[in-house]
């Protein structure tokens, strides 16, 4: 389907936009190292071709444009370790949530905490495999599960855990969905490259100190599962973003708890793909509109 | 901001899908009863102008574009009758829980119901007032929510209680966001018209007999409460739906509960604005593909 291998959207140094196959020096995989790119033309998820413009980045920006990304899926309690740390049953079933497209950023952005998470503490990290749809799937099997996806990434589901799971009446969209809550990147590797994703190093660490370090091998639902899983019924869309769950190690699993704090520097790696790098700032009041 | 007071689209008798205002008879308020429709030429949500070209209309389709929709928001628990008869506390915040925008259909559109959903009892209707948001709107207050309103439709949030109660793991979305689980319309009315979004009847009717019938007064959060506390930290962009809680009524609270079965007709209808009727239409197993 794609003809890219590692999918990058930047600011290049000549001032514009571009989509791009990020040029890897030989051993590189950390997508956030790429200097150069050729640039892509067309639609990402139909008819485009990666031309031999080269263009010098200047800067990563989530991978999909914003009226590229269709609905933002969210696991929850995937990995079995973090569903005991948040003393949780295993499910049975996949654990849905959303989050809304507002939420998504890039893999350098800050990650802005507006007034209403500031009131009380809460504010947690969940390094997470994205899957990114790049083909309508509906009743799809297992088997051909992992033909619909366009490749992988890593996100931040950043997460408010009094919002989340206190104040939100116990659905968790609203303590996750804040403007940038979910950045993700570096890039979008092809599902060409990544043939495996269940077994895959994943991991946060919190300025500099490692705080989740797993791999998707203990995911309970893994990659084609839950794409067959979720189409069931419900088609979905290329574009369409699923954000499979996270290890343990999360802040709220800690005693004490580890909140996340104004100036914090939050990096989410998985290996194969890169790191997004996000730094937490605390919003200033601002007067209602 | 809209130049339109119903704003429909349909499918016209030149074979052509077209965005209008409904002319509707002197005394209807229906916009189900719509037959002519002036079209409407532009982006409904910036520039765009009510021209005089008069349209026949064969059926109405929901009234956005799957381009048009943004996030499609909903809330629980927001009647304080409904919330009695879920037996559940009256929320002190707003329970926001997403559908996906494949959930999105149309007036007269059937309510597919999967194999998932029919392995187990409990599927059931929700009418509700939907408010469609007009243009970008970030930690807004009360006193100018509604200014940033497009209109108004009544929806359907369809749901199937074991899926969104005991198998989701507690989160709402998977056991609500089917294809076709959200048929609204039957067409969008302008908050130039609709004054008071909070004093307006809203019913359900199941196979003609009378299930839910209450007033928007009766909501926990009214709909300016409800765009300023969403507001807060997320931006809210045009095209996004507020779908606003279901009052008393449903089949859940009844006894013996009341479960929507093949062939059903529901019809979800609001003041000023109409109705939608829908058949429910069980899909014949198929092989995966």
């Amino acid at each position: 389907m794609a003809t890219f291998t590692h999918l990058v959207r930047f600011l290049a140094k000549d001032g514009h936009i571009y989509y791009g196959d990020a040029i890897l020096p030989s051993g590189v995989t950390d997508i956030s190292q790429v200097t150069r790119a050729k640039v892509i033309q067309g639609d990402i998820f139909g008819q485009h071709r990666v031309t031999e413009k080269i263009a010098d980045v200047r800067m990563l920006l989530a991978p999909l444009a914003r009226k590229d990304i269709g609905t933002v899926r969210c696991l929850g309690l995937n990995y079995e370790q973090h569903a005991k740390e948040s003393n949780l049953p295993i499910p049975k079933y996949p654990v849905l949530f959303f989050k809304p497209v507002t939420s998504i950023a890039g893999p350098t952005d800050d990650i802005p905490v507006a007034q209403i998470a500031q009131e009380c503490e809460g504010l947690d990290y969940e390094c997470e495999l994205v899957i990114v749809i790049g083909k309508e799937a509906k009743d799809v099997s297992e088997s051909k599960a992992l033909d619909y996806v366009l490749g992988y990434a890593v996100g931040n589901d950043v997460s408010h855990r009094e919002w989340q799971i206190k104040r939100g009446g116990g659905q968790w969209g609203l303590g996750k969905g804040f403007d940038g809550w979910a950045p993700f990147g570096p890039g979008i590797v092809s599902s060409k490259v990544i043939s495996d994703p269940n077994a895959l190093q994943i991991s946060t660490t919190l300025n500099g100190k490692t705080v989740q370090s797993s791999s998707t091998k203990d995911m309970i639902f893994g990659v084609a599962e839950t794409i067959a899983f979720l189409s069931q019924g419900t088609t979905l869309l290329p574009g369409d973003m699923i954000f499979t769950g996270t290890p343990q190690g999360v802040g709220m699993g800690r005693k004490p708890a580890l909140w996340l704090k104004d100036g914090d520097r939050v990096t989410v790696s998985l290996e194969g793909v890169g790191s997004c790098v996000n730094r937490v700032v605390y919003d200033k009041p601002s007067p209602k509109l």
